[in-house]
């Protein structure tokens, strides 16, 4: 049911990550990889992004405490189909546990290992998978394992989602790869379920953490399927320094390859939304504020009238007007708005337009890759949200998803 | 596909108020009434409160307007299968002749008229239907029509909602008869999609109006179906005083009787919600803030990931949880939250109760009627929010709606 997603292309290694995945048998079905090993260079620099959701999953928690105790994690533990999470005491045990058999197997610190879980939620994570793996997982790194590692992390992704680039700055090639997955529950509100990004660029810690707020605000802070904020999301940014090439957030070169593969990343989580079939873009222009563009942007994207309709493929605009209208914002001149399909202009000051024809809206809404365009002539703010529509199939996955 | 939804049971005349239905020609149905006439005696006093949607509907404009203009107003036209929304100067300009060809007919003056509109949004409302059946509703005036009034201002409804109670004060027998429509696009600001209430005790009219506002708030505004606030809802409330007797906020024999009323109108609502296979109580308990307590309710019954669990009665709490956890309040102890389905404990003080098992969850599960309970053990405050599940059929229903 993806919406023109395709396969990974080529993932070029960044130099100082290896990666490993494999079946450590947390899924039933022992042709799907579940456990995900990511080795950083000793000297690389992480900055990480978690849920707010206050019902944070126990790896989120811990996480965040190895972060804090120890400046230079070394090891990323992930696995999928157990989000940890709703498991109180014993789910933070289990997430210490993790932990400590990759540490012991690696020969560091305890607290040099991050976890990180995704899957069912309010089920105990099976640890003795991850510990009777924990060799086998060594055994297979390498820094040449993009693809494998991004199927290790999926749960209902229909295709593993891996983007790299390379640019080049002051004669030094450096790499960018990334995966992430996701596809329900999404409505990130620090990132994405899970998602990594790795460079051997060279970026000084301060800078990095503040790069990944601003890269996350136009990509996985952008996306929505259903409204739903996780339970574990967690994006992970990697600088290792192994290019030899410094960067920072001035320098457009590597920034506009980075937000390449932050927005790429996002959307193709949208591509692959559950129960998908078209990918669609909010674009909401001229606000008060880009806290206004984004509050009319989201309510649309997740407004299950509009879903159904986008689904349907009927330009039933009316209810695009409803969502806009509801919006909690503090000021809406609706005889100022101008609403878009495509090219097609609905909506003119408020009014609707003459041109308008149902011929013309039902040619825009038969695409499968759908551009809805609210210009609110009020201010200088536009933000753009990326979500998909409400089809049967999201009802299916999500009624049977335990069963 | 409604959830213990009956058709009304015997509906009392209301002294002092007559109606019509009939077929008009605004639904292509022959058979399917179209526009209804309340007819309210002269010295009534009115209530009314209409949608927060900015872009609302021209009849709740002009219905406002009249409001301001005339202390009196003496007829309510309203029509089903067009919203008379997104329609512009044209649509404001069709609400005020619906309200002339009443008022011609009636010898009242035209803002002694208001005019009210359920439907699609964005088509023009076809005016001549209502000139031309004028004088045939006039003709058809009885204050023993609610059913077929009822009838009249259904959409997607599959059943009339209408409840009526009597009860007796300083022994004079007083009698409350009310009707709403509504199914999707639910998730009223002020008022559900139309419902119309009316008594024939005496009432204050300043108390009226603060009455009404108290009964919205644990009744159509403890509602959601999809969380589309519409862009026509109205709640009229109308007090004839003719059986005599004086009531008011502090006669709590007839508080507990408009209650009644108001909660079972909203309640039918979700009943009848489209798709709807479950009818959900999610009650949050001692918040902070009554306005903590909604929106965790809210969150939770809005939640396309706990509506789809809901729909294959799947015990999957964590998604309750999840949306526990996302909720905007100020402040979440989540060591102290107790959540309950039913009777059945999940969660005490944060943490999996040990007494639960999936079969007991499940036996809750299965029931057509769910109560989700949430104690957040912080507060005083508690709201009651009422919702339905997310079936194929919602989907089916919204998708296929103009087709």
């Amino acid at each position: 049911m993806a919406v023109g997603l395709n396969p990974p292309e080529q993932l070029h290694p960044v130099k100082g990550i290896r990666l490993a995945a494999l079946h450590s048998g947390i899924k039933a079905d022992p042709a799907c990889k579940d456990l995900t090993l990511i080795e950083v260079a000793a000297q690389a620099n992480i900055a990480a992004v978690f849920t707010t959701n206050k019902f944070c999953a126990a790896p989120v928690t811990v996480a965040q405490e190895h972060l804090r105790q120890h400046p230079e994690p070394r090891y990323l533990i992930i696995n999928s189909g157990n989000a940890n999470a709703g498991t109180g005491r014993n789910g933070y045990q289990h997430a210490l546990m993790s932990c400590r058999y990759i540490a012991t197997s690696a020969g560091v610190d305890e607290s040099q290992v991050l976890p990180f879980s995704t899957g069912v939620i309010a089920q105990e994570l099976p640890v003795a998978c991850i510990e009777n793996s924990a060799d086998q997982l060594f055994d297979k790194l390498d820094d040449d394992n993009w693809l494998p590692a991004a199927e290790g992390i999926m749960t209902t992704d229909t295709l593993p989602k891996a983007i790299s680039v390379q640019v080049e700055i002051e004669g030094k090639l450096i790499s960018i790869s990334g995966m992430a997955k996701g596809s329900g529950m999404i409505k990130p509100d620090m990132a994405t379920m899970l998602s990594f990004i790795a460079t051997d660029a060279e970026i000084d810690a301060t800078e990095l953490q503040s790069m990944l707020t601003a890269l996350v605000s136009t990509s996985f802070n952008a996306i929505t399927v259903d409204g739903d904020t996780s339970t574990n999301d967690a994006c992970v940014l990697i600088a290792t320094g192994k290019s030899g090439a410094k960067v920072s957030a001035e320098t457009p070169v590597f920034i506009k390859a980075i937000t390449q593969v932050f927005q790429g990343l996002a959307q193709s989580i949208i591509r692959d939304g559950e129960g998908a079939t078209k990918f669609v873009e909010v674009e909401v222009s001229n606000a008060n504020s880009l806290a206004d563009a984004r509050e009319v942007g989201y309510t649309v994207a997740q407004s299950p009238l509009v879903k159904t309709a986008l689904f349907a493929s009927d330009p039933n605009w009316g209810r695009i007007l409803a969502a806009v209208g509801r919006a909690k914002i503090s000021a809406l001149d609706i005889d100022r708005v101008d609403l878009y399909l495509g090219d097609t202009c609905l909506l003119k000051n408020g009014l609707p337009d003459p041109g308008y024809s149902e011929e013309l809206g039902q040619a825009e809404m038969n695409k499968a890759e759908i551009r809805i365009h609210i210009n609110l002539n009020s201010g200088n703010a536009t933000a753009k949200i990326w979500t998909s529509d409400l089809s049967y199939d999201y009802v299916k996955i999500n009624a049977e998803y335990r069963s």
